[in-house]
């Protein structure tokens, strides 16, 4: 998170905490919340009065009555402002509308070239964001979560050394578009975002899950003990780079190596298929001469799948995560990646660790990543001391 | 933790709560304690009074006056109660009694062999641990925490098919214990524990960092995002038993391939030494023939730190910790074993999650152990539920 659009307050109002207890969606009377808390009677009257004043909290009928008035429960409003999230791709940005439960209201894709730098990318964003939150010109924008391909100083929100994203090093992302949304500004890698998707709409139940990401390159999402794990600098999930031996069939030579990246993403595939004569130069070549059953195809992506595998077999170790997830681009090619993944994995890791692991393919498809920037940036503004901040003003 | 020791109570009081502020060590007045938290006076008063009657809170002197009759402080009373640590190893057992704030107050070691089973080696420690408790009659005893050599289920606290404690399968270790200290016992792996003690004594600071242990066996212990990581089923950190190339200084053949310990565990290490016609049969004889200067016991253990530098290589691409620690027996052989470990990851990790980390040995010598069991059961023991508890007898 950016500390520039971090909200600040001279006084603990204590209404956002007590807001917290209301996230599960439960209704519940000012008398309950008394007992459940401990506070006084009154300080619970004004942090409610508070909250409904700004709009968090709505009305929700009548408890049963013990005699005399029935007391009245209030609940959670969604509907109090909204969120902007963003998800961009490397030829791709989806920019989406959520209310304040994480449900996307519009969304629209459009094509960009990450390439074409940040000022291009961001401006065309701002454009569309404008013009979806046009419709809900009611309710105040609250915050805006965005999703990009590269590894992310999380704290800064400045991408650090993104290979495919020239001009976009160390730029100040939340700084450009605070001018345009003045609110807090979240920005991730878009394969913690898709972690972050895939979880809340597959996986609630779920506090260790690895989501796989293997597209034009390959990148992982960390969920474990419940929290999404971002590392020391942010660069935690960094799968493709990870060493593996050239070819995992043939003798292996000293110093013959080369990371993950190198030898199973969509950019690796569409090299070694061209190489062997096919007509490949991209990820979506490599999904269609795939889906149109061609064996040379079918067998490179199963064996993507088994050095994916060799890497995930290490992740399992030493993780022991519930659930690993295998999407991107590639995974859209049939069952092949997945069959690859989990002939290695069951084979290499512990017992303990697979005897209860699931390996599954994608299922959220396109809105994943806004779902993610949904959830990243909510998680944010709806916490204590942001809450406390809207209910002060 | 096991269920059946969890302490319940239907009244909520949250005294338990309110106790959580002040294990930052600070004094603190109930005036401050009302505004800081919004509860009313006689809520606060009435919670501080029930935590200076179980002796968790003890009276801290008086804050300036404002007029008046000074206000009297309140503070954390470490000395009102105790914790059993016990750190069983393969062939030791230490027994230590700690306080309230994890600093130990005495502590005593005795070797066993963990193969006797757990009914004997328990018994040992009961016996060590009924004696150390003597000397602190006078405050209550509130928990136990224990680590064990092999994969522990931490939610149920028994071991799962650990290899070198025959007879410990899914013994019921909490269950065995109550009997002697009907108290909370939590069990978990040793290099977990190790982990947590390395970290309380000197990286307090630090919310990513692996340990690794390099002793008979290898095992990491992972701290994530500031937490334990266990993952699902409790077997994280299994470094010991990824699969690694055989060697990596000659070709590979397809299949030709071990798990980390096979060929850089303390007993890899002395099975290569012997074979090599050196008298070597246990991590010990290894760490002498390297401290009397044996090159070709120097290059093994070197060579251990490279395997274990390949798999740290793929740890801090997916984990991105800002420290690693080596630790365990084959670490005390000198900078060897370390000096092959940063070789190796230094040169294999992405700079952005290389450029900020630190790979030190372990400095925190035999008790690491016990203190993070310590810090294992004070985690449990002095949790709101569990003060709420004591608060209500």
């Amino acid at each position: 998170m950016s500390d520039r659009t971090r909200p600040t307050t001279a006084s603990t109002s204590g209404a956002g905490e007590l807001f917290q207890i209301f996230r599960d969606g439960r209704a519940r009377t000012r008398s309950e919340l008394g007992e459940s808390t401990g506070l006084a009677r009154s300080t619970v009257a004004a942090r409610v009065e508070s909250l409904l004043a700004v709009g968090l909290l709505r009305p929700a009928g009548e408890a049963a009555s013990t005699g005399g008035r029935p007391p009245a429960r209030v609940e959670f409003n969604p509907a109090a402002g909204v969120v902007l999230a963003v998800d961009i791709g490397a030829s791709h940005a989806t920019v989406a509308v959520a209310d304040l439960a994480g449900t996307i209201l519009s969304s629209a894709t459009e094509s960009i070239d990450v390439a074409d730098g940040p000022e291009v990318v961001l401006g065309a964003v701002e454009a569309e964001g404008a013009r979806l939150l046009d419709a809900h010109r009611s309710v105040p924008l609250l915050g805006v979560g965005i999703g990009l391909p590269g590894p992310v100083e999380h704290a800064s929100g400045r991408p650090t050394n993104p290979p495919i994203m020239p001009g976009w090093d160390r730029f100040d992302v939340p700084g450009h578009l605070h001018e345009s949304f003045p609110v807090p500004i979240l920005v991730d890698n878009d394969v913690n975002l898709l972690a972050l998707g895939e979880r809340a709409s597959s996986w609630p139940a779920v506090d260790d899950l690895v989501f796989v990401k293997v597209s034009t390159g390959i990148g992982a999402g960390v969920i474990s003990g419940g929290s999404l794990q971002r590392g020391a600098q942010g660069s935690a999930g960094d799968m493709g780079h990870v060493q593996v031996p050239y070819s995992h069939d043939s003798p292996r030579q000293p110093g013959d190596e080369r990371d993950l990246e190198a030898v199973a993403s969509g950019s690796a595939l569409a090299l070694q298929l061209s190489e062997a004569g096919l007509a490949a130069s991209s990820s979506r070549d490599v999904v269609e001469l795939v889906r149109a059953g061609d064996a040379t195809a079918v067998a490179a992506v199963r064996q993507a799948g088994r050095e994916v595998g060799e890497v995930l077999a290490t992740v399992v170790n030493l993780l022991n995560p519930s659930v690993i997830i295998i999407g991107g681009s590639i995974s859209r090619a049939g069952e092949h990646l997945l069959a690859g993944v989990r002939e290695v994995v069951y084979r290499r890791s512990i017992p303990l660790a697979t005897q209860h692991l699931s390996i599954v393919s994608s299922n959220t498809g396109e809105t994943a990543g806004v779902l993610g920037a949904a959830i990243l940036v909510l998680h944010r503004v709806l916490d204590a001391p942001s809450v406390d901040a809207l209910a002060a003003r």
